[in-house]
């Protein structure tokens, strides 16, 4: 176990050689820095929790990221690990990129609808985060004085998720989709909810949707279609996933809504979600827990 | 000053010839209420701000509130008053419908582009809110237990505001809009937050959204354009409302976030500032409020 | 599993027969409510979380919570449940008074102090408790709005928890011990944090304190001394209670803080604590749950 | 106006002259910074809102603050400006030492006791602060994933507060009066709350206490004696103080408990109520707001 405060003090390479030793390497470092030491790791199995392996193209990383790629040619490897979509792909590969809060949340959402192609033209995602997802680092932004009370959204058209979300859909329906994504900080720690609004490709009513839903997760544990406006705090602490497809007759468009808790199947859940795939445990070794309500 | 109980208590004859005797009437009653009482007021001036006389259609009100609309031939009369779009209309009328506060924040945010003729296809509103829009009358989805660290959306195509979005982007553009509203209980107090995601009709860059947005309210005292993202905390307290317009160039879409203060511009606030305006005062009589920060 | 509803619509008398058939009976009700039903109960074993058999004095009992104890005969059957302080009598005993949620962190946080009679005097007790003692009831008490940035006392001199604390203080150390406690609700749901002052009847320092604090709680897995100002979301979630003496020489007096999660230590987590013991299992088992953090 | 930062960027020299201008000087520096400028300005008024000129004894100061105090001949020049208790003093001075946050609310919620010679022993005030109260500079004990749901004490037996509590209290009575004072930092933004408990001196009810405190306050207009549990909400934003005294006379003591917004009369407020006093103007100038509710 290394913080990165290790990392910014010690010899590169001796830590890579100490890391190198474990069966299972799980890394958190921010953009870029993950860049620097996984490629060097020996390690079985890799789960990346960051940004640095997600996005397959090298251009709309360093587009989104606003840095230069430095280990694109690694960028194969990996295998985008949203567990429930790619559980057979993971269970081959040895290098995880582990998704972001947000996709994992918005994906899963989605993959119904795209998959079925009931969707046309653009995705609007609202997106609502607690304070957690911002990490550990006091700023302004994250004093509580500012925050409780607060609501607003943050790096309009311009979040690094966003290409993620998109990448992943368009793998589902093998052609583009393109999402206009909003984040927002709300005055709450943990937890993201997701709104999709997108403009129906058929007509279809709520229980057709339902069931759509319910099939495509059949056999899923951890992921539960709701008939209720789920909330954040029903899945607090768990690594479950709650979704409630909604349809807007008179418009015409189908409306999502989803919550994870964005510390657990938005990170170090889904993290330990795709190790037991990889090792071959039962899927949710050591994430049998249930929300903490209230 | 009558309460609503005694209004359950009280002959209700009587009570109308009391308050007709004021020059100046405040409504504030559960939908369906005002129906029964204003109709028979003699008052000079009334502003009403629930939601009884917003819509000039009777049957699009019946389809939203779910119940009959006993006073149809009255609507006529009403003006809809969100005082920086209505203004002359507002000092010609003797009866105003105080808009919601969901409509006020979001009438507000798109009225430029609106009249611009800027946006195409449905608009997206992603709609945040407090708990104290949800009234004074406590339930198990208002109690603190429940409400904090968890976020949920509401209603979903289904809120009594959208009608009355529609109607006035109707009015201001002459043709009909149509919008996919939804939204959401955060566990804040006071402060609503719209996003607003559409469709741009041409290119367009965010200096251009925002000289627009400066010229078309470069004489309100109580909105203020802004390049950064607001938050509600900003406004609280206060009659004001912040506006920043985004561009995403890469879809072509237009972002729109603006926040106010539900209890001040969103209800009490604008009544007053409505009142003003009938009364021929200064429109920031009794609202010269700063926000209260932090 | 019985809900209090149904013992308002069923049949009293079916219902006792059907509780008794269970081996433990877990009773939460209101206070008065559990007097009624106990006694006829059957079970080997029966934890009541409420207080009506928490105080051994039928009149201290009336005096506090303000009604006649009708089942004063009963109550030498009862053994008041702080786990830690009763282990062996809970072994032998089939009734359990499980400790209210105030007590059980302020007697812990005083026990050693009072064991060793290093106290004289009264005891001054601040106690700060989340939302979720208050229970499930809506009341305009616990409506969010009302909530959020708000702290205040309530039932000063008053609070039916005193005479608990007092009697389980006074049975430690086999004389009478007065206790001033004032109760504070709190914008948050979960946690109580208690501040304990009193002088201290000789000198003594920190570290012979946090030495006698160690002693006394060697055997204890669910006490921790701890060497910082412990906050309730360090146990949020888990069984655990969190103890910090200090001593203010200049004064001579020593404060104590303890945290607890109120709905597990504090109430259903303490329950199991108890049934452990009297089933002779581990007294952990299902307990071995870390707090969530943040 | 300026700020800390022109402080560290600039000529102290060229500073100290340009605030000399001022006819009234507010300086709100951290502990230590104002001692090395106010001595130097030659303004007619000075308001410090920081602790450096609040002690009158040097050694007291040094003691509890940690550092040498480098003014302390200009300790005699400085009047501790608590309003209510001070204001003919304050009238005649030049130098006001603006009181802390805590001690205006603890030293307000007390002095009818200790006028009344009513109080006997050490007196305990556990203070409940919001986050305000630490300001402004991001840090990890402020990031509001830890604040949230927390409650904790700190600086127990050591907050700096507390001599200055006692210098105020030893004034009125004559001779000196002993604090055991421990703050908590609480999941909020603004306002103070103090529980002051004490034991009596001789037997008194409640009546008799709402009189004295009546009678003491009868001709302030920002304190509010009031007969519920006064929550700091109430006076959000506002300048007022409420306190509530009640007695325990089972114990034979007595408890009162105020509330403040500790930005407003706990700071700026009352910085701006002394600078009322100091230019004869009236004393709420510019203070006339209500607290913002809800």
């Amino acid at each position: 176990l290394h913080s990165y405060g290790d990392l910014k003090l010690r010899e590169l390479s001796e830590i890579k050689t100490e890391i190198s030793s474990c069966d299972v390497v799980f890394c958190s470092l921010p953009h870029g820095e993950a860049l620097k030491i996984l490629p060097d790791i020996k390690s079985k199995f890799v789960v990346d929790l960051g940004g640095d392996f997600r996005l397959k193209d090298k251009l709309v990383y360093e587009q989104w990221y606003g840095h230069t790629h430095s280990a694109a040619e690694e960028l194969e490897k990996w295998t985008y690990g949203l567990s429930e979509l790619a559980r057979l792909e993971i269970a081959k590969s040895k290098r995880i990129a582990n998704p972001g809060c947000y996709p994992t949340a918005s994906i899963l959402a989605l993959a119904p609808l795209v998959n079925e192609k009931l969707i046309v033209g653009d995705i609007t995602i609202a997106a609502l985060s607690g304070t957690s997802g911002a990490g550990r680092v006091p700023s302004a932004g994250l004093h509580v004085s500012h925050v409780l009370e607060d609501v607003h959204a943050y790096k309009i058209a311009k979040h690094q998720h966003t290409p993620e979300i998109e990448q992943a859909l368009a793998k589902i329906r093998g052609e583009d989709l393109r999402v206009s994504f909003t984040a927002h900080l709300l005055p709450m720690v943990r937890g993201i909810h997701v709104t999709c609004d997108c403009k129906a490709a058929r007509n279809c009513n709520k229980a057709q949707l339902q069931e759509l839903y319910h099939e495509f997760y059949k056999n899923e544990k951890f992921i539960k279609i709701v008939d209720h406006n789920p909330g954040t705090k029903e899945v607090r602490g768990s690594n479950y996933v709650h979704i409630a497809p909604f349809v807007d007759e008179r418009l015409g468009r189908i409306v999502v809504t989803a919550v994870i808790d964005n510390l657990v199947k938005g990170a170090a859940g889904q993290a330990i979600q795709n190790a037991n795939i990889l090792l071959g445990l039962p899927e949710d070794t050591a994430l049998n827990k249930l929300a903490l309500y209230p």
